[in-house]
């Protein structure tokens, strides 16, 4: 080993503070953020960004240093939402025997460095993710199309803290059973007396299988609290948006030797067209854990047939909106065009069905027409995306193509309230920007709006009253699933049949948000991204519920 | 209701210490017991028992007084071990959907409860069991074989504390989120403030599904998780140990009612001859948690085919002792002759397989050779069971003629070292009584010692060494499951080797038992029972990973 070798428990106590503010604010579901969200110069340096943006351009069209065991030639399936391909190689998995074999080499060693080394060096690589976070955000941008500013925050430094946060909540169910205990048991004579120790062990062997949109955001947790449980990772980026999960492996594999691991304990398993590499990992038998981002089809495949593994996945859903009455038009519409807009709507926490009631809703500016609740909505997405260079910072790019045939489709599913319109990026000739599509239904268009439409598309629907809606929001969450939920109304009698038709569909609420918080965002320490209680997904980031399957305890006894 | 009222917060309160005190022993694994495990009249009271005995026997050929939605008619399936039929009829479950739909009915109550009101109530459930605790000796005796003190404790108090460690650990994990949570986001201008509500849901329907020979023990820890964080529960009893759970389920619905929740929220559903009631619950989309004690056939379809259940299974292993050397061979001999012989070996965590050197062990008696350690075993065994009333209330009663016929047909598996033979009960003429049957092998005979034989057969194996002895742990283990293992050796290397080898199979290790400790008794609150790590069993008594599946938490947020 050339470098000097990290010692673990120094790695810990080198990061100590960090972790217990972490599991502080995972306790008190209070304000933490660990990564400056803010890409500012005075904050990350003069230099960080450009040198960041050389670093990402500097690995286009190379091949990525990696060398991932059972890979025979290489693959460069990226292009840039902005109209250029990446054209970086990745070795191409073909044989997972090799991969797999290779993967466990280091399982013994791993586990035998306690949580208090594997969580030190967890957290070292947190921190020399956080040194990279500027490519990392050139990375994101160009695999899933987010604009830049919020790469370097959702792909960066909220990544980084969701990744804290699944480290912190595995730390603490982790070291919740002592590793030593004297037990004493009284009798009529002597007490009997038993020294007992208590070890951690792995699961096995994790998959991690990425998405296009969120490659670091949506995977991070799940292999951060897989590996610094003991579990070597292999991870399975999406054709599209392999670099921000290459530089996350190599990164992991540097720290891991340099503490004197082996570095195959983290992998990246690139594949080409066709390859489903996936699937066929997700059913070895070795794999024990999977945590999938992704589809609904291949998310219940692997529920169905991945049984020798506990399957952590989030899928897809039909966020929806309860438009009953407000105390700001204004300041509601803003909030949910800037929703809607964010990321031209490609993430799963983005609102869909829009449910007012037909003959309208009170507001602070009166009694307004569902057409006038429309026409307001236009009017906020207008002022919003007016400028198109201010537009394309917001929107980012459309993802892919099936998102663009989508939206084009959509215009198809009803009247058109507010028409999608193309944006000219200011930097980028070829990219594909697209504002948001609304569409007008009604509560009898179950067909259209109980399908998640993944992009720029939301539906606002017609309903009776407000009591149809809340007993949509009920229903078609329960049925179809929804990653959020969110409410707008001035009634405490409504907000209360909200709130407990939120808790019978299991799905989390936000109530009349008018300013800077948006139903999409979920912050992480605080918020619990997910339920685990409703179709969209069956687990949350990050609950003990999402940590404790990665581990067992195993121990021995012997009177003292 | 005529009952009155109980406050359920005010049961927490009257149960608090108790509770604070079985968290506190989860966490330092220390020795800790709720509930007396001596029957003796000082601690219960002179006519305790007497009565106890009474209420029993006021039920045989009785109609169970339980009504259980969607049953027709009635059965009765149990005969006792001990020589009579029990003649106590159930309600007959025949059809699934309205049991189901009634089980659902109050779910909405019990969720609103939170987790202070439901641990209140389920802690007063465990109270009134324990008034009944001898009543529930005499139906766990007669119904699994055990002897009567065994079942007043492994089947009583025993039971009880496990069932007291799975709500300790479910409160542990409910309470781990606040309700309520104010963040605050330092901005440029005003901070973000956000008031958050986090609420505990239930995730659906439970499924209990009881086996023959610990029909409270076993059921207990997930049926009272499972209810703790709001499921309904159904608990499907073997059709041979209805009894236990069935004053399980009234006691359990008598103090739900008392405390205004429906009682439905548990039922009894019985079933007769070929009903496979089990398996058609078990894949209703209703159930979404499935405790399981049984065979490996069934608890391996239940994992496969539950898919919409998290399924949590404790099937059979080969439980393994490595002896290598000893310290104190009399002391060796006897605590293993007493493991195999408590209860006839129908213990999930009695011993099995016997892995002795073929050229003998060093022990303070000299080296002594293979046959010579197996003489002394049965030395041991007769010291132990020479006298019929004493060994009969250590063996029991053989639970079906099943482990009969399979304990007669083992005695061809290979030279029979320490005889099978039939004791006389004292008090039942009818009683089945069999003392265990030692049979030598050899590391070759792995067709014989790599399967389960449930019952009082156990294998004294000749390997190469204790190199070999290790590997077959390792590798048997590893390959089919274990529930306990141990060793004896006065090697600290060897210990050290033996320790590596039950990590790295995933098995909990008790090492040179000689005194009042036996590898097949698990402490409450201090040991794991099983570990999750192999497959015996999926999950463990208790730890987080058992409890934290059963709920999810929703959460709602609003600006203040």
């Amino acid at each position: 080993m050339s470098s000097p070798r990290l010692e673990p428990t120094a790695l810990l106590a080198r990061h100590r503070e960090r972790l217990d503010q972490a599991v502080r604010a995972c306790t008190s579901r209070t304000y933490f953020a660990a990564f400056e969200e803010s890409p500012s110069p005075r904050l990350y340096g003069e230099s960080a960004a450009a040198q960041g943006m050389a670093e990402f351009e500097a690995t286009l069209g190379s091949t990525f240093p990696l060398d991932t065991p059972g890979s025979h030639g290489y693959v460069a399936t990226e292009r840039s939402p902005y109209g250029f391909d990446l054209d970086v190689s990745y070795p191409r998995t073909t044989d997972v025997d090799p991969l797999i074999a290779a993967a466990l080499m280091g399982i013994r060693d791993w586990r035998d460095a306690r949580p208090e080394g594997r969580t030190g060096v967890c957290l070292e690589i947190l921190d020399r993710l956080h040194g990279r976070i500027f490519e990392l955000a050139n990375a994101v941008q160009h695999t899933s199309g987010q604009a830049f500013v919020m790469a370097f925050q959702a792909g960066g430094a909220h990544a980084l803290d969701r990744a804290l946060e699944a480290i912190a909540c595995s730390w603490s169910e982790m070291t919740r059973t002592p590793t030593t205990a004297l037990w004493e048991k009284p009798t009529r004579g002597e007490p009997l007396v038993m020294e007992k120790t208590f070890t951690v062990v792995p699961r096995g062997l994790a998959l991690v299988i990425g998405c296009n949109t969120f490659p670091t955001w949506n995977s991070w947790p799940g292999l951060f609290a897989s590996l610094v449980c003991g579990n070597p990772v292999i991870v399975k980026p999406h054709p599209s948006a392999v670099l921000p999960l290459a530089i996350t492996v190599q990164v992991c594999q540097q720290v891991l030797e340099e503490s004197g691991f082996d570095p195959h304990l983290v992998t990246l398993a690139a594949e080409g067209p066709d390859d489903r590499l996936a699937a066929t990992l997700a059913v070895r038998p070795e794999v024990r854990l999977i945590d999938f981002t992704g589809g609904n089809a291949f998310g219940d495949w692997l529920e169905q047939n991945a049984q020798q593994a506990t399957v952590f996945t989030e899928k897809a859903g039909v966020n929806t909106v309860v438009i009953d009455s407000t105390s700001s038009f204004s300041g509601m519409c803003a909030n949910l065009a800037f929703s809607l807009a964010l990321y031209s709507g490609q993430m799963c926490t983005a609102p869909q069905n829009l449910l007012v009631p037909a003959d309208g809703i009170d507001t602070d500016e009166g009694h307004l027409s569902l057409a006038e609740v429309g026409a307001g909505l236009g009017a906020a997405l207008d002022d919003l995306l007016v400028d198109d260079a201010r537009a394309a910072e917001l929107l980012g790019a459309v993802v892919s193509p099936a998102v663009l045939a989508r939206l084009d489709n959509a215009a198809g599913h009803g009247a058109v309230l507010v028409e999608s319109r193309a944006i000219t990026h200011p930097s980028y000739d070829d990219a594909t920007v697209r504002t948001p599509l609304l569409i007008r239904l009604t509560s009898a268009d179950s067909d259209v709006y109980e399908t998640e439409c993944f992009g720029p598309v939301a539906y606002l629907i017609a309903t009776a009253d407000t009591a149809e809606s809340i007993g949509l929001l009920r229903d078609t969450v329960r049925r179809h699933g929804a990653m959020t939920a969110s409410v707008y109304s001035t009634s405490e009698a409504v907000l209360s049949d909200v709130r407990e038709a939120a808790l019978d569909a299991g799905v989390a609420l936000s109530e009349n948000l008018l300013g800077g918080i948006y139903v999409n965002q979920s912050a992480s320490f605080s918020d619990f991204h997910g339920t685990g209680a409703n179709p969209a997904a069956n687990a949350s980031f990050t609950d003990a519920a999402f940590v404790a399957p990665r581990f067992r305890v195993v121990q021995s006894r012997r009177h003292v």
